[in-house]
């Protein structure tokens, strides 16, 4: 008997009892999956104390490991990051609930009745890393959609974890709803990603939230359909028609506002004539801001530039850190971007319409703005409440995936004993 | 080196060409598309002759090797046949072109306005068996849809598919086209499905067209992600609120009218009171049509039926066989549906608007129908104008697969300027 086998016949027996779960959740009411969150948020709270003394055990095993500051501050829980977590179930509780709602529908002329109805999919499997906040945000959008979730978090998150994933059965049991609609995986063997990646017929698909490296292996190791992006390489294009005061405040948003997300533009690509009219000076405003800027060509002749290596193009520097080029035109900057791009998110800055339909026409990324930071790539921003990640697959969900991203759909056909000729 | 090794490095050539013709094709004007279209279906008339002479050769091979007559019927083309594979192009060339369409749109409180717009998937892989129109239609659809398309078809046809695909890349060219948007897979070998199956990166859909075999192999094999159905096993429920003389109409028409397709009723349950109130009308409508009916428990006192097999139930007969039962009223046979059911299409007769509600919502097929015939499972029925198949699975397409199923979506974001606080 192998960790692998072990891992498999547990996952499986989670699957069957998610599946299970699944049916029961897709007819459960609006009102019941309410209750359910709004319980759990106040369960959080309640057990505020518990899941505070469980999150130092965490951190005390993180700590033992000798892990990174960056991953303890992930993993680290505090009152108002507890209160976050609350907040984000009441939201979820609050939004429209997508299930059951009718998308669209038409008459056909052989008499039928034709409706497009959204379903839940079945049952989701959320693989991430340390935060433990995900159990809560990856519970509650898989409930709000009507889709059993089976959760596995880092095994630095524990103890973290299966105190929230309490809060969340808690909610579930007071609405009468399956205890395995939610369910968390309970050891730290590895070797259940790996089941749970081979699941085919008990996971629908799967989503992983957390780095390149997590998120490459699911790809690559995944026989259950993926909802992922590897990577945000976003680029900011200024064309030549430019405003010059819009170039600088979208350009130092969509880099320095928050350099650690997905949605952080890592190159600027500028017009050669916007350079020669306008300068140096947003390269300038970027330097001032501290950001390196790792350049080619005339821009790195630019005081306090950094010559850019070949690969500092299509690199995620997820950091104070950008690459920045000259393009001939729009069209420059779609054959670079084309080239280097992750189909995550790109902004043209520029005045002229014709130009920015040849850019969104040109372009496949999953968002494409217009005079807008790139930073606004997130499902709250785009207004779907909230969002459990972004997807650059060309299947299913793309972008920003939230509560209605998770839904399926079947027809609804209705006749008065109709027939086919 | 291997056969595998070569086919897979010839569908590395064809999947790079289709990658580099989806680009243009993405950009592709409606009017082009059309312009191919139509062209194609010219050429398919005034080339009439070369098909025939084509075809007549892989009817000579198929007979050759032994072929079955009803092969060999799939495989034959004459003049009505051409006809209709002409007729078919021109209907999907009038069709509204789905790429571009603004699917939603809104505006959000941080001053974006945010568009949700059509775009085409990209590269579509079809695998098919004997029939040589799928190298029309399916060629047809997928540029509709604006992606590039390899067809490979059934080693029977490869003459037939040829002389078709000659007519399609003539309207390629005439409208200024990439000629590899339609690429058909020269070779007969085998391997050369497997190496489509494998592609990952280069196809990014597959679709099946063709038998149980077929589609349980591609579904096995595929690491791309497949639309398609493995088997249409329909259901048709009459409830005690039936009304008795629609029930009589519909079940025929469903069993009836064309056996062989995969909307055709496999599977009849009776609620007990139904049949209590109204005997075995029904069934003996069914013996008289010429239905071989393979009942159980009470219905099969009824003179004339079979006994049926437990695995009559869940059986896919494509023929003038039912399997037929009682059942405890919609939650019996929701219960038979789940258990037995291939999540493709179902339907319940009633007068009782209670009892659909709760058959619609306690299923989750592609297809639930309410007083109408399952053979209405078609995307022509739907209104879809052309269908390239049926899907069962849950993500992206699901129910007749036509040319706005083979879009994927991409988000439009226009500010002014905005920046994210």
């Amino acid at each position: 008997m192998t960790d692998l086998d072990d891992a498999t016949a547990l996952i499986a027996t989670m699957g069957e009892a998610a599946r299970d779960a699944a049916v029961e959740l897709a007819q459960a009411t609006p009102q019941q999956k309410q209750t359910a969150l709004t319980t759990a948020a106040d369960a959080l709270r309640r057990r505020q104390a518990e899941i505070l003394a469980a999150n130092h055990k965490d951190m005390q095993f993180g700590r033992d490991k000798g892990l990174a500051d960056s991953m303890l501050d992930r993993l680290r829980l505090d009152d108002s990051r507890l209160r976050g977590i609350e907040d984000g179930l009441r939201a979820v509780a609050a939004q429209r609930d997508p299930v059951g709602e009718v998308v669209t529908e038409w008459d056909r002329p052989n008499g039928l009745h034709i409706q497009r109805v959204r379903t839940p999919i079945g049952v989701i499997g959320v693989i991430y890393e340390s935060r433990p906040n995900v159990t809560a945000d990856a519970g509650a959008l898989a409930l709000k959609s009507g889709n059993a979730v089976i959760l596995r978090g880092g095994s630095e998150s524990l103890h973290s974890s299966q105190a929230i994933h309490a809060c969340m059965v808690e909610g579930l049991r007071r609405a009468g709803l399956p205890e395995a609609a939610i369910q968390l995986v309970p050891t730290r063997d590895r070797a259940a990603v790996t089941a749970m990646l081979q699941a085919q017929g008990l996971i629908d698909v799967i989503i992983p939230r957390g780095g390149k490296g997590l998120v490459g292996l699911v790809q690559q190791e995944a026989r259950v359909p993926v909802f992922a992006h590897l990577e945000g390489i976003c680029h900011i294009y200024v064309d030549r028609d430019a405003d010059p005061e819009k170039a600088r405040r979208v350009v130092l948003n969509a880099k320095t506002r928050r350099t650690g997300i997905c949605g952080a533009a890592e190159c600027l690509l500028i017009d050669r004539q916007y350079y020669t009219q306008h300068g140096p000076a947003l390269v300038e405003a970027l330097l001032q801001a501290g950001v390196e800027v790792r350049a080619e060509g005339d821009l790195a002749r630019i005081p306090g530039t950094v010559l850019a290596e070949p690969d500092d193009f299509g690199r995620e520097f997820l950091d104070m850190i950008i690459a920045a080029k000259l393009v001939d035109g729009v069209d420059g900057a779609i054959a670079h971007i084309r080239r280097h791009g992750s189909q995550h998110t790109e902004s043209i800055l520029t005045e002229n319409d014709a130009t920015v339909r040849r850019f969104f026409a040109g372009l496949d990324s999953a968002i494409l703005m217009h005079n807008a930071s790139t930073q606004f790539a997130d499902g709250g921003e785009f207004g779907m409440g909230a969002e459990i990640g972004i997807a650059t697959g060309k299947l299913h969900a793309r972008g920003p995936v939230g509560a209605e991203q998770l839904t399926s759909f079947k027809y609804l056909v209705t006749g008065d004993g109709a027939v086919r000729v």
